[in-house]
């Protein structure tokens, strides 16, 4: 079936945002912990996470500046600092409750129930239930002309994950830590298995390992 | 466990690549089609394709320009034209395969057996194996400064899905599509639904729904 474009445009607006949403694949879901500079907390949902590279280990994602993800905008601006906590199957529809617009003065920590965690050196907070979560120093944010959202980029400077998931090359196994992918706008899965594969070469078909 | 950034960075390099490629969480899968001016064809694996907004509809990726998909860099550069193929599990292994080093001249279509495909008014190759595909035209490319990498922004004109897959809301299934997930460098994973939520209100837990 062939969508032009023309179509596109004319479905509701509703349709288009599930229908375009649906199309970049598998997304990352993630929660963005965030303080003010007096230490009000907030925590926002995002699956807009992407890798930038590692060396040095850079993280960017993608944020609208007017809807419920401002007040983390805000944080990352004033602060510099921020905190990616992977969401598990285990506390999913908590992570999704963190997208309903809760008045600034409520912490979302406090309303969906998940646990702030703290170490030294970082001003932003962990989710304690989170089994893999990483803080980050902001380089910039840049707003995209295309269409004015917010590219936040930043440097990975500590990483908290459960010993068991790191294997010997490096690789996290984060279908062991029941890491959820996110498809659309609000489609939840956790995922199985096909394989790992071998560094592809020209002259020969890949092999599984891992 | 917590890694420190000196840790990270004291690590081997492709320790240090596997484990941060591992961090974002899952990633999509996806083909990227293009051709040159003479319509040699070129196909490459991107992890990186995110969601930028819906209307327009716009799709952004990220892509190292010395590397892999250095040819298409080039290609969308120079027609404005690429095509997005979502990875489905009946062809993960060849979509892997299509990131080794083959030689300029030869197309990755051919290489890994996968079959060209053509609609009016779009010059890049769609991948015909895949169940959900759609095209772009070049808005911008972007070189970050943080780390070389180029940032490419392209606005959808075509969608081409199996309508079994488009619900009435305008969420497309990509599980019923047996789309695929990435998760560090070489991960691949189907998926298993948890559900999809209802929008998050401040006065109520989210329903399942679909």
């Amino acid at each position: 079936m062939h969508w032009s474009r023309s179509a596109i445009d004319e479905s509701d607006d509703r349709f288009r945002a599930k229908f375009i949403n649906s199309l970049s694949g598998f997304k990352s879901a993630n929660l963005i912990g965030t303080a003010d500079a007096n230490g009000n907390t907030n925590l926002a949902i995002v699956s807009s996470v992407f890798h930038l590279g590692a060396n040095p280990p850079l993280i960017g994602m993608i944020v609208r500046p007017h809807t419920v993800t401002r007040d983390t905008l805000e944080n990352i601006q004033m602060t510099g600092s921020y905190t990616i906590n992977h969401v598990s199957a285990d506390i999913w529809q908590k992570a999704h409750q963190t997208s309903a617009r809760y008045p600034k003065d409520q912490s979302e920590f406090e309303a969906v129930k998940l646990d702030e965690q703290y170490i030294e050196d970082v001003h932003a907070p962990f989710v304690s239930q989170s089994r893999l979560k990483f803080a980050l120093k902001l380089v910039e944010t840049q707003t995209l002309e295309v269409n004015q959202t917010v590219m936040i980029i930043g440097e990975i400077t500590d990483v908290i994950v459960e010993p068991l998931a790191v294997q010997d090359d490096g690789f996290i196994d984060i279908e062991l830590l029941e890491t959820v992918a996110v498809s659309g706008l609000d489609g939840y899965h956790t995922t199985k298995r096909l394989g790992r594969l071998s560094y592809a070469k020209p002259d020969k078909d890949p092999d599984v390992i891992g």
